[in-house]
């Protein structure tokens, strides 16, 4: 530590208004919510973890290389991905001290000033490790010594952390070919925290994605289907997802593109198929399958009761260098502009009155908040609307949601919080940030005497317990 | 009434800042525009109301069955429409007791927190029916007979109700097909209530509207002009409008799926109108028909002086199994992004300098807001910006009406307030909630030092009163 | 003046909020901002008067016809061009007394309500003309005579004022055709304010300009390069490049209706380059050949170090009548819908990476701002976001740009502010409006807790002063 050593707080009023009224309300109905369990019904952690309950490397594995929130800030300002030993494409990586890549963390720390990134890692620093003093250049080697030794007690184990964030359920996601051995483990173990997983079918629908043909190989071996054949394969999804939901899933999820879903003929989706088997599927048509595939997921959610879940949207991998040295998931994910209302009608069509189906919107285009998915999920009894959404699910984005679908969706057709991160030592921060904000919120509506305020107590629990239990039919 | 009884209050300063410098600037303002009387310009009470003055059915038949704002919250949740009695397409309607409908929608209130229903029907049921405890499953019943007693006595009726309401001018909409008889009527009757109509011609002007051949028959018979003839047709439209405006209108309106305008020459024009009487034109040819019609509505408003509005971007009767059971207007109507610059460029190239021309422009894409629709009316002599609309017609949305307008169209190319409801009780709620709005968004411009708060009180005053009565030519 | 006259003040803590808990927080955050020297890297002011110093003419000719925001609102309410004397497209002009013109402002100036235009002219009056009643009909000879007095004394010539406004630097717009005469004659004259170029292309890079053919052969003349190849083409842009950094340019600025680029073989860009130059290119080939040129200009900004601006979105010169009457610039420019992640990949695939490369990011349409520019700004290393611009540089608009890049942009990926204007008197105006917001915006998330009041100031400092001098190289 040195001489510029900052202290580091977290403000009970945190996120809360600076107005007097507002905040003695938001103060009240955030003390209904702090204490409920944590309900995480989408999200990226590594069942890994909780089955072999093995220590966290150290901090720079824990906290800054699965978090591209993180890295991707510091490569925006000229830091080299190598720098911090982020593994390649190829499976080497630079030969980088995890001290030294923390020290590069450290020194540029000021980028994230005002960014949710520094508010969970705030919270991080001072709640899970009791650290005082601020990030900085000079305190980098404290902190990196400190939480090191921490990760090495039993108190700072995956499952030890898991009781201590008080947390009900937590769902991670699984492509269909894995075995979910893990999931097993935990099963196995008898231990009682509840990891459910998630079913999620990109990796053998989007034939697009350069994998597609050996996963499609090892879907057939794995389920003794003939899967290059359209009823096989739609045999061997059935079988995939009972196999999940005896596992424990409740839920699918699907990223795609784009939310365009299709209802075509039982003959034509089968030559679709063909031609997509075939290797021969055009951009058009491999489009035309995902979108073929929303429907067919949405039927057998009728029949299996999974609640399907469709993040549409985004632009994979928009950095063709960084994605040739670095490979995938590397921050170069860009939202893109995305179209609800046409695109999902084939599909609800089908399904959007049916009482047993359930389907949860995302979006990363804001500007269908109010426009389209407040007025579809206000109307269609199948439809429900997700929390905010990664580029959104900062205190501003939390806050435009509400603001945005309130009036047509009402709270009710909103699913409560999702934290989706890998970044486990965060989900107690990111529900907090969320339940804060809703409270704020709420807080608003009733200073300005819109609602009451026993009413928007009950609200609050609601959107922090009731409704994603409800939603996910956990 | 039961135990859990809870009393129903409108708070005074409901819907203004908690700030209290914001508060009371607020409060001085709106005391200037409380007592203004109300100009409705656009909306869609039924004229027979005021011409035979008879009483209300029921509260089921008064306040739910025509609300679809309520309605479509309940179905999204899983409410079916016969448990409310909602008359069907085919005419039939559930054998449902209005009693129990009411209490329904009384068991499901909840979900209306925070939405602008909560806030238009609490006004209802505090200010005009003088409830004083809360709507819930207990109260229902309650509710029911209280409505249903007032309804009955002369003070519940039609004409004293827009007196009470303080209504100067209020106007409903009809096809180019209706004869009116209602407002002469209400003419003839010698009441001095100010009830006019607007001519919305889309039912004769859209190609795709399933009852369009048997509409324009209808037209040429009422016209005794050859409809089937494009100068026949268009003579018709002016023979109409003559006649709307001699019975009061001002105003025409267009509800359109686009923006899209077009400025054919004349022989193509006449080809097109062909091919959509023949009953042969494709999607495209019927959007162009449109297009094209709305710039032949321009050319007829500068000869006529009827203000032109447009209502574009509207997927109407989205959810398909819906309207096979229970037809139009059942709250599947879904906003979509739509295009104005481009758009209405034919229309403007002919129209929007000229001095006797003016188009009221609405949307429901509030991404256009800031971007195309602000520009556009901050810079043509003959556009103006209509307010928030419909799904937007919330605070939320009227605040970001303000702002996103505010500094390019300023406030003198905005209209004033149109409730546009067919929900006769709430339009003095819906009035009044807008005054409130506004009057709190010049109170934060007041507060900020952006505007002096005498410039501020006329602004609100206008708002409220001498800019509707300008833009519509009242 | 009259009777009525108002006073004029300009409140200490206007635009900060009236929360007193954010108010004292902004102040002092202000504090630290207030007396650091204007840097403006973007702007169309002209050399002239700098070069020359002569007086400026009257206040009409100073404040009134160079100002686009201002006549755009008095023509959106009837008032014609003529009245105000503003220069037709055919050279002549209304014979207007200028008094005449500037009572005609007067008259309308509550149009100007809570805009931008009214917060900067008010400062202008105030602060550097010393008025201290307000702007109204019975005011408007009063300030006529004042402000045409105060032009009159050396205090009011060009350079007194530039150095009055505590001007670090100033960056004016160029065409490559322009011989920088003035830059090179305020150089000479060893007066010590600086007054840089900027290399604008437009005029020689779109081939569906009018005066493109020309342009070209000019461009020809003034290289003698064969510009009519394309190595020829290419060369001189190089050479006027380097030009232009010899005299001070640090950047490069590129106004195209889309954001789109390319990066075509070379056989085939010399190609469609042949298409252009022999007048046969289609509106798609235009387009493409802008998309060429702009990865073209990156690949001269990787060798000669121009920071590269691009300013996409609108549909210039919208009015067709006002367009013949009045030609270019009259306010009728509209901001278009703008798609920036599939359009920039061409040119980021090359250079996105790059660590000499810089491209600053402008956009008229704010949906994407949270959607796409924020998560490409927070990632590329090369990309910089522009701050809210034109339509956009009001209070609100700053607001909603901060909100919504912050959470994936962080402030480091911004380049503080740009005025943006030909109207020099309000330059300083423009950077206190900014600096206020951005203290604004900071003091609610002190407030609030998300960030501590001392990095909040560092924050502002670099926002009003550091980060544009490290974004323009200055």
């Amino acid at each position: 530590m040195t001489a510029t050593t900052r202290p580091l707080h977290l403000h009970p009023d945190r996120l809360f208004p600076s107005d007097p009224v507002q905040r003695d309300i938001a103060r009240r109905l955030h003390a209904q919510v702090v204490g409920l369990p944590i309900i995480s019904p989408h999200g990226h952690t590594d069942p890994a973890w909780f089955a072999g309950n093995a220590p966290f490397e150290n901090p720079t594995e824990l906290l800054l290389l699965p978090d591209h929130y993180v890295f991707r800030m510091l490569y925006s300002q000229g830091v080299d991905l190598d720098s911090l030993g982020i593994p390649r494409a190829d499976g080497s990586r630079a030969p980088v001290d995890p001290r030294q890549a923390w020290r590069v963390f450290a020194r540029h720390f000021a980028l994230f000033r005002g960014t949710p990134s520094s508010t969970w890692l705030a919270q991080v620093f001072h709640d899970v490790f009791g650290l005082s003093v601020q990030l900085d250049a000079g305190t980098a080697d404290y902190y990196y010594d400190h939480i090191n030794a921490a990760l090495q007690t039993p108190a700072f184990a995956p499952r030890a952390l898991f009781e201590r964030f008080n947390i009900e359920l937590i769902a991670t996601t699984e492509s269909p070919l894995d075995d979910l051995a893990h999931h097993a483990a935990i099963i196995d173990s008898g231990w009682h925290g509840r990891v459910i997983t998630a079913y999620r079918p990109d990796p053998v629908i989007d034939p697009e994605h350069e994998a597609f043909p050996t996963a499609l190989q090892r879907f057939g071996e794995l389920t003794g289907e003939d899967v290059h054949r359209w009823q096989g394969y739609l045999r061997a999804h059935r079988q995939r997802r009972a196999f999940f939901a005896a596992m424990g899933a409740t839920s699918t999820d699907h990223g795609h593109p784009s939310a365009r879903t299709a209802d075509l003929p039982p003959a034509e989706a089968e030559r679709l198929f063909d031609t997509v088997v075939a290797g021969k599927a055009s951009a058009a048509e491999a489009e035309l399958f995902r979108a073929q595939m929303l429907t067919e997921m949405a039927a057998m959610s009728v029949d299996d009761g999974l609640v399907m879940q469709l993040h549409p949207g985004c632009f994979r991998n928009h950095n063709r260098g960084l994605f040739q040295r670095f490979g995938r998931d590397k921050g170069a994910d860009i939202p893109l502009r995305t179209e609800y209302v046409h695109a999902l009608k084939p599909l609800l069509d089908r399904f959007g009155n049916h009482p047993d189906f359930r389907l949860i919107l995302f979006t990363l285009d804001e500007s269908t908040y109010a426009r389209e998915l407040a007025p579809l999920a206000g109307h269609y009894p199948a439809l429900l609307l997700g929390p905010a959404w990664w580029f959104h699910d900062a205190p501003e984005g939390m806050w435009r949601f509400r603001e945005q679908t309130l009036s047509s969706g009402g709270f009710y057709n909103t699913v409560g919080f999702n934290d989706d991160t890998r970044a486990f030592l965060s989900i107690p921060a990111r529900h907090d940030v969320a339940r804060r904000v809703d409270c704020a919120f709420l807080a608003k509506l009733v200073a300005e005497h819109r609602i009451e305020e026993d009413d928007a107590a009950e609200v609050a629990v609601d959107l922090a317990y009731h409704l994603p239990k409800r939603a996910y039919r956990l």
